[in-house]
């Protein structure tokens, strides 16, 4: 699975007059979230390397990859579910639902980037090559491989127990959110990588995988989870029916950069659901409506053979497809927080940021 | 690392008088922590399956490993550390607990069995071993080892949540304990493949690893965990004055199990920590001691060299030094326990489990 981290940057045309307030109270809390995930990962790498000088590198690595300029989209969609829903912005505890998720996030990336082998994120090299780099140079014992993935993946268990730590004072409805979103990232990840094995070809799995992965995972369970500390659990409906297809939109828009885009727009590798024969939405679709395109996805091989997947996804309709599609979902998205028992300022600023996150470029 | 599968039988030579009770509360907890485990899995298992058939696979890796005979030794300290504390036979809480420490432990095998690479757990294939084998059956897409090691990984961490789930209505006390323990058998397991990768051969580096991936992880911290939910975090102290050294002594008899065990007595490769350059105390006290011992594990091979290492240990009297430090550490996990403030019958208990923990054969 290639899990997000991009996000939406503010929109650029927001109504001065409805956005400047809550603009500041979104600001400030994202602010502080970035400021505790900081502070939790120095005291740990503190508190552990004083124990043995080593065990530094495994807090490290977690904090290369969350200090390393992620977005911030799963706290922001919490911390708008938890304002929407008429949440007091003084009180701290969706900062802490806020930290969690990113943590969280950093966590499903480390593993993600095992998963997929993924030599970049973020602009900067993942922790399994870093770490498979050091002991080639270090000439250290053993297999570099199985060396480098180890650490990413305990730096991933590490980032997962720490996210963890701050839904401690999760009341249940939260919590019961936060450990449904955790389940199904985890089989949105499988399926991702089961069905690439078998290189099924149905554009409804992938669309599916899409929702399970990129629709809860990134702005559904946020929403809700920052709806229910704000004691709004009346809202999990009107999150869902807004979050489903915005996630979709999402992710079809994730497959078309990564197909589209390139790699120092992204700070990763374009073309790697291409290389590890993911079947997005898009490639499926593909398959399904031409056989050069599906002669091409059961050997995906050189940039050659990915410069002329473009063209024929282009020819044959598909990506115009996939667009249409995209503009569909955030038709539906909108509609779905129209007549919503939301507080004002923040309907809106949801609504803004369909755009952002649909039509991202990055 | 090499996490522990095995535990202790009951012991066979418990006086009557003050067992029979006690064992009864014990035995009752347990059955209804294995049931519940094997609920939880069939359930989730049955929700995925109705989602996508593919999903089964992945709660059964789970399922495989968390049913396949393990002895239940972190619920068992977890629910002695309550009852000698004083708890309530009769209230869920412990169980509950109990529960998530033996998902916890899957979570902990499926990811050290990637790590070390190890084709056997529990006389069973491992789950990744298992889905390397089934993508080359089925002549699947990409790499089979990515592909059954990415699959062992989001088992572990399905199992992760799972554990996670069981522990929703701990109070800060004992919830801060689990969090404890997850973090350091994470850097256990950390330190453990750092070091081997390293070579490192320094028996207080190796004894420091022990404490914190047994000694914690298997004893000091599900007792103190079960302290906590029975409202006496007075007994911390005295629970770690028995932990410590006893799981100290449960990971040198590891040690020694693996060096001079069979595979056929304990469901797992023998000689692995060998294998896998791991410096165990055994090991690094024999580095240590002895060139020829020295030589040889710093490239291990065959069988040949594995027998060789086996008489080399004996011969210099580093086996017999290991023995006598699991007797003394034998000796000081008892002596914690004498005065301490817990209930008579189970301080018994208690003492007794000392010998078959540290004496077990597989």
């Amino acid at each position: 699975m290639t899990v997000q981290t991009t996000s939406a940057a503010p929109p650029s045309s927001a109504p001065a007059a409805t956005a400047t307030a809550p603009d500041d109270a979104l600001s400030t809390a994202l602010a502080e979230v970035e400021r505790r995930i900081a502070a939790v990962l120095t005291a740990e790498r503190d508190r552990w390397a004083a124990v043995d000088p080593r065990c530094a590198a495994l807090v490290e690595a977690v904090t290369t990859l969350s200090l390393a300029g992620g977005k911030l989209l799963r706290p922001r969609f919490c911390l708008l579910g938890y304002l929407a829903a008429g949440g007091d912005p003084e009180c701290p505890k969706a900062v802490d639902a806020a930290v969690a998720l990113e943590l969280l996030h950093s966590f499903a990336l480390l593993r993600d980037d095992v998963l997929d082998d993924a030599p970049t994120r973020r602009g900067t090299v993942t922790a399994h090559e870093r770490h498979i780099g050091d002991h080639t140079e270090r000439g250290l014992r053993g297999e570099a491989r199985r060396y480098g993935e180890g650490i990413a993946n305990l730096a991933a268990d590490l980032a997962h127990i720490y996210a963890d730590r701050f839904t401690r004072g999760l009341e249940d409805e939260a919590r019961a959110v936060w450990d449904e979103l955790r389940i199904e990232v985890t089989f949105g990840q499988y399926l991702d990588i089961a069905v690439a094995a078998e290189g099924v070809a149905d554009p409804e799995l992938s669309r599916w995988i899409a929702v399970c992965k990129s629709g809860r995972y990134t702005i559904h369970r946020p929403l809700q989870l920052g709806a229910a500390l704000a004691g709004r659990t009346d809202l999990a409906d009107v999150f869902e029916g807004y979050g489903l297809p915005l996630g979709e939109a999402f992710q079809f828009r994730d497959d078309m950069i990564d197909a589209f885009g390139t790699s120092a727009d992204t700070g990763k590798p374009a073309g790697l659901d291409f290389a590890q024969f993911k079947m997005s939405y898009l490639l499926s679709l593909g398959v399904r409506r031409d056989d050069r395109i599906r002669a091409l996805a059961a050997h995906p091989a050189g940039p050659e053979q990915a410069d002329r997947m473009r063209e024929l996804l282009v020819e044959t309709g598909v990506a115009e497809d996939v667009e249409q599609r995209i503009a569909q979902l955030v038709e539906d998205a909108r509609k779905a927080l129209a007549d919503a028992p939301l507080v004002d300022n923040w309907r809106t600023r949801l609504t803004e940021l369909t755009t952002s996150v649909a039509y991202r470029d990055r």
